[in-house]
């Protein structure tokens, strides 16, 4: 058959930002080029794009691979990447996406400070190839991470019931990735039987959720992603402490400290609040600047 | 398959209203609470949610089970309930939804006036239990009714190719339930053959529509809809009162009285006019009130 | 000068519904017809334009002059009557304006129910000249109430630092004009003195705001407005009646009951929710009806 | 089943006028009448719906069948004639469609100018029976031309990687309907191995693009639609001479000049920009006219 | 004082097209940057920015200075000239406005095709130096005509009471400017006692508009601005042409032909229905390309 | 006279942040309860309404009294605190400002962590009163800063010309406050003359632009605005470093360190990238939370 499924999916593409002399670009290019591409490219498909910046990442959470740029969400009705869809799927425009944008990601190493602005001669980049890009761990990059999972979170382990008059939430939302040669039950076991359940215990924690990563859709290398809800940072410093020197380490712990998963190729995360920035399809007006 | 079918599909609610003393308290939760939750929750697989006023009562449309506050309308992607969909089915927030407004929906009795505000201590419903209230016909108070019919209506009884430059439209949109033991098939005879035919001879009724209830979604105790056009309420009355005199008792009349259905219990309903007080995902802008 | 004063104000059109068979008429004017027109003609100089529907009439509420169809209500940057804007003031398009709306609105007397839909042959208005109707006591019918009053209110009387979080209100507004030969300043002597305090004292008041009517913007022929809070209508009742019973009766009474005013001619009022219908200029979208 | 496929689909309708003295009652049709009704009518399964303007016609176009008014776009989640979905299918509402329309539209022979308005007591026509109108060669109108296209173009002969930082675009958008006993795999070959390929040839052109028509649809009787990106009409003149000067003529013929295919019969097209005039949507707010 | 006065004005500004070669450059810098850059730096007091696209010229509109690409229309709260408002007036962002748009525009003289695009190393201009462009009679330029009117028309020749329900109108927009050395008032009296007259005797002419240009707000060459309104263009030609034939030909005249002023120096004009292509402020959400 | 005059007018208000722990209490205030209480109130008279978010504060940066937290900017037609727009000057409603706020904005110091969230027993704030917060410099909180300025920059020191598509702007805008008995002349003559056009000289800066703060709005205690455009964090901290060893220090200086003004009284700022999060009157649609 020549036209996709029906698969409503939700996507989460966690951008970090290999340096603070990169932010206004990024946001440049994310503002004034890439939304509009976009909405152009997928808006008869997707029914929910959206941009949550990263809130600042508080004292000890480098070490569990916390971006700083941004998380972008889309909601799709189709799987973009369903080979029915995508044969003989040509774009009448290829979006604006230069190689810079992928140093300013912290997904392509830094020769030199990329200062030239969207327009430079740099190579241009098609979205799906960009969003390939896999990072390396050598370098100091950081994979570029674009999962899909369940529109609904599948498993919830904490806090169930809670309302938004039950008080703004500091969420951190990670994924991890099993080390090779680890199944994903087999991480699972540890993961959803041992660590969660660990954070589960602390009184900081008022919300746990999780999913399973839909690998199928575009061989995302991540397992799974978490969901952990904290009233404000110093609860989340708390908790993980505590966490830390409680929780059994995996027999195949990729690494030897706490969280036993590597930073950025392991185990990546962000912190977020409740509300996005850019609700894009509904609220992008043009990039307008300040008088 | 762990991903829901595609299933575009209506759905109706019939808000009632126990006392004008909750209007302003339901009006208040709907649009400062309920909206934002809502569009938070489905947004993604809902094209159209829409509140339409529920118009004045006319003298003796209370027989007839008429609600007083509004219709919620929906146009779903997927089916909510859809076993696939809802497994592994978690909330991130659950709605606010209080007790009391079940109260100034008449569906749970009236202990005392529940003139707390929402932010009262009572109690906190998941939106799907709360959408579950069956009301208690010895009390007094009414069912939760939330209908799922096709996007297109099936039956077309009189008045096709009517335009807007024909007029506004004054419609009585009503859904029945036959009483047990009566099938769906049978009770449908009589309504399809005698009842609307009967009112299809009316000079007053420009139009009338019917569909039957898709009862698999989500166990529908009614079992059809259907929408009548007049053009005013002195018409409604003209109409109905021809009708009563001279439509055929069904042998399994529940009532002795016309229209032979129980109120509330056997025939709801509600009238409308052409248009929506608010189209939700286009039009809603926040609670914003009057200086 | 051939340019207006900048002059922000706020005006109040009280819209009456003759019959329950006119009101999806003149809803139909109004939300396709008429806002259209109201838009692409004061756009550029109003900041505000918003539909706030009347609630159900309580009991008793009839003697006080209450309309049955809505508030509408415009914030202006000019004066559209100041003689320097509207000198050589011509209008490229007459609004559609025909006369059976001044028969639904109650404003004309209804000679044969006024069925035609707008597009009818009934002669066309100029929407001042409209708005300049006066009424006819002895039929029945209620002048075209249009009062511009200042932007913030003047007079607070009771229950100044109430927000939002302390729960719906249930708005009581209402113009007075004193009759003939009665001075504002002596109206507003028992007004301001006798009958709002009186019902400031009553606990189920929980605000009172009041403001003196511009009458030289457009020669209103009312007085004064005031807007009083309630928990519910029940309460409205409640209030009423006591004060009908202790409040002093002026020396230039209009009438011998209460409110000593003659009812829609010396007072007019509306019940009133905290929330627009529609906020026109930002949430108008054309006219869309349900399917 | 009762309900449609997931069926994403782009669809394009080629609207062309018949006499400039029509341009604005077309217009006002389009605007004032047919978009909300449209909405209303498709809106909860269409997820893009724009009008694109024509251009005005370079020198030597009006051969290719050139049309004159706009391109409607429309993006469905389901096919409209889908058996399923319109099996027991019936709108609530007709669309306001005179025949005038189709005079002004060219689809129907002009008996006198058409000068009423869209009240006019000209039969009305349901939207669906419009589209199937196919003109009349010998009277000089047109085939009302409503097309059903995959999402994505399937074949990119020239130019990937454009972008909109490259320039903006003159587009030339056709569609070709191969002569009866031709089949689309014969007339393909001449298409897609000559004709194609030698525009491919002219510097003048920076990019085609093509799919198949999905004639499964709708019964669409073009077979195939092709889109051509120049700087201007001066690069397509020149391109169109030098090829019509090099490419060979097809054995099969229907005309025996250049593009060997008949006028609007044979071949239909229309030049446009990169962007719409409308987006309807989300841009459209009802009929708000000039002061 | 350093604050401006409330001045609610319109402007009007004509923009012409060089060459269709440039209409798709034209549109490109009109919506994808001059939109944001005019709504960043004006958007706090301007409250109405449209964009009417220019209709079709008919024949014989060329020798009355037709533009062929927009009208341009703001409404102001302030002069964006006045002196207390510009003093220490200084942009934080200059506009982009490259030269090359004042060829495309036809204010400046083409020396060779210029096919740039946006981006390209020509000039830059700040957009007042640009709108103050004079034109070169000789080199066949036209001038940048930027003309601030009043809101409301000033004279009202014929048609008064024409409502939407009357049709769409084809209206003909001219500018005038009197010969050096002939006063308004004497050119007044020819225009508005001959010229106009003239045409309101014609049955073809619906209504006719005209107010005088406030030229002292930026010193436009134009004397004053005329709104004619038409069922067409075939009207159109037909009464221009029956009043080329009777009209006195002015003392004054500056050319021996009707209309007896020089092509787009001393009369120019535009061709308009009644509604927007944008209504920037409200509809504008980016350059958002076709797929 | 009893209505204001007309005023456009910018203002500026600095929100600083106490504690990362209260950022997102703080944006939840701001965005599901300040936004439309505010819109409700001065909607009808401010024309621009936004909210930019403070960039991560860059090494060096406290010491200029840097706020973290957001930018809040009006533009207004009228001084909300003119004499005659405020005389009688009564809220219905007051806004939602319970004192908390004032700690999580360090205006107020923090007697133990506030974490109530907003429906906290905590005492209102009417919102004026809330805005004339001194802060306490002993105590380490900051001056609630609110400053009105003009509409357009008043001083342009270096970078004129300078557009878009030169690339985003990484802004650095602050306030001086002269000390007591030193004239805004006396200062100036050092700022401007010295200090700024130090910065002038640095090739790291792009632009600088300044204008008088008008101190007769709202009896402001600071003197002076001030923003200075660079690429990045790393070129103003090179452009500070140059500066703080060649500008002379002023006679009257606060502080004997760079910049010879006492932290967060004598200076303050923040730095801000292009473009707002959230242009409220336009973007703004309820807090709708992610799911």
């Amino acid at each position: 058959m020549d036209r996709p499924d029906f698969y409503p999916v939700r996507s989460l593409i966690y951008v970090d930002l290999a340096d603070e002399d990169y932010r206004i670009k990024l946001e440049n290019w994310l503002y004034r080029y890439h939304v509009p591409d976009s909405i152009a490219q997928f808006g008869p498909y997707v029914s929910k794009y959206a941009f949550y910046p990263a809130l600042p990442m508080p004292e000890g959470a480098e070490r569990f691979g916390t971006v700083r740029m941004q998380l972008t969400e889309h909601y799709w009705l189709a799987n973009p990447n369903d080979i029915g869809f995508a044969k003989n799927h040509h774009k009448a425009l290829t979006e604006v996406f230069p190689k810079d944008v992928l140093v300013w990601q912290n997904n392509l190493p830094d020769e030199g400070k990329s200062h030239s602005v969207v327009k430079g001669e740099s190579q241009n980049f098609e979205g799906d190839d960009a969003r390939a890009t896999k990072g390396n761990e050598e370098l100091g990059t950081v994979p570029f991470i674009f999962a899909f999972i369940p529109v609904w979170w599948e498993d919830d382990l904490k806090g169930e019931g809670r309302t938004l008059e039950d008080g703004p939430n500091y969420r951190w939302q990670f994924m991890v990735k099993y080390p090779e040669g680890v199944s994903r039950e087999e991480g699972d076991k540890w993961l959803m039987e041992e660590f969660l359940p660990e954070f589960a215990k602390q009184k900081e924690v008022n919300r746990i959720l999780s999913s399973k990563i839909k690998k199928e859709v575009n061989n995302c290398e991540f397992d799974r992603v978490v969901e952990m809800w904290f009233d404000c940072p110093t609860a989340w410093k708390v908790a993980v402490k505590a966490v830390s020197e409680s929780v059994k380490k995996p027999s195949w712990a990729e690494t030897s400290d706490f969280p036993y998963l590597k930073k950025s190729y392991g185990i990546s995360g962000i912190f977020l609040s409740d509300i996005a920035r850019s609700d894009n399809l509904t609220q992008y007006r043009g990039y307008i600047p300040m008088r």
